[in-house]
């Protein structure tokens, strides 16, 4: 991801920084993994978790055993990155390449979710957020579950949102440059569901499990 | 992500962790961002930024204007992540749910590149790297801009490999519960590229960015 630059006659601004909370939101909505760093003793760590946004805060999924996800309940600052990359971008120059993205960085100190009715609450906003329906038809937690589950919450409070789009913005100097130059777009896709080989009986694939993104992406929106 | 649960009748271990480097650079070559953490005083930071892998260490690529850079560059340890999200896996038991993915997380300090030269190796083979075959076509950089990029090199010593790919692995009990259960594989597709619309004369779309994500990983391979 190219941070600004120093170029000397850009078009326009490509990369660009807003705090905007409905931006965030459609992000993070977007998402499925966050990246969470902390630091323990001066230690980096940035370990890939799933989370699931519920109004102004986020809630962060591990297992309760795990002695990182301790930590960051005792109040360690944290900072959550979720990015979709949306395509490269080549340009005229090695130098202007880029990439067309969007991210969301969030910093803050989580709380550890502690309450057992919150957890079972966190649990179904989690799958919720995931797979929208599939509340409806999974087997919900029983307490030992509850009890070997950990959510940490995070408010969406201070972060900062940061993108960048469109077409390569070479300095007019590199007009001349005798090659293509261009976006390739990328994107996620989900592919035809796979039978678990253990299922037993006769059940339909589930609809929101064909064409998930979209589905997804539709269901959260109501 | 979830974590390595309690989960007491696992019929295998779906999550597993390993430390070997064919593995680690096949994630590493597939991916196109990392997210790099470090700790400025105790605040965390989770930079999603481009990267090359070049043997046994990965350039990571910025704007020498970067204050974050520069630090890191001084000696500050960094934690890298790259994840690729292969599935969503859809159990019997909402606690049951996970994804499926690879993931490789590097642990060390990074060097500040400093040498002119190296800067310009480490750009061509960062364009390499995302774009095999463009270094033939973009115009390479000037001094200038060399002195407005920065590259970190960070050895890939200490690293781990964490993936889970397959069914869900409910425990017998909810083997009778009443539900398709089974995996929706996610992956990142290129569209076709769109040209710039600055662009001048006549110029074909490059074979390498048509097809991109497999031309790329076929052309790393070579």
């Amino acid at each position: 991801m190219s941070l600004p630059t120093q170029r000397t006659e850009p078009r326009q601004v490509a990369d660009r920084v807003n705090h905007e909370f409905a931006e965030a939101a459609a992000i993070l909505d977007e998402g499925l993994i966050a990246h969470v760093g902390f630091a323990v003793d001066g230690q980096p760590f940035v370990i890939p978790m799933t989370y699931a946004r519920e109004g102004e805060h986020l809630y962060l999924h591990g297992a309760s055993v795990s002695r990182l996800m301790k930590r960051l309940g005792e109040g360690l600052e944290v900072c959550v990155t979720v990015t979709h990359l949306d395509g490269m971008v080549l340009a005229r120059s090695t130098f202007g390449h880029s990439m067309n993205y969007r991210s969301v960085m969030i910093f803050g100190q989580a709380r550890w979710v502690d309450d057992a009715e919150e957890k079972d609450r966190a649990l179904k906003q989690l799958v919720h957020f995931l797979v929208p329906g599939r509340n409806d038809e999974a087997r919900a937690a029983d307490a030992k579950e509850l009890n070997a589950t950990a959510f940490l919450s995070l408010p969406i409070k201070e972060f900062s949102v940061k993108r960048r789009s469109g077409p390569p913005q070479d300095p007019a100097k590199d007009m001349s440059v005798e090659t293509w130059t261009g976006e390739v777009p990328l994107r996620v896709v989900a592919e035809p569901p796979v039978d678990d080989p253990t299922m037993q009986g006769d059940h339909t694939t589930p609809n929101y499990a064909i064409d998930y993104l979209n589905k997804r992406a539709a269901a959260l929106k109501e």
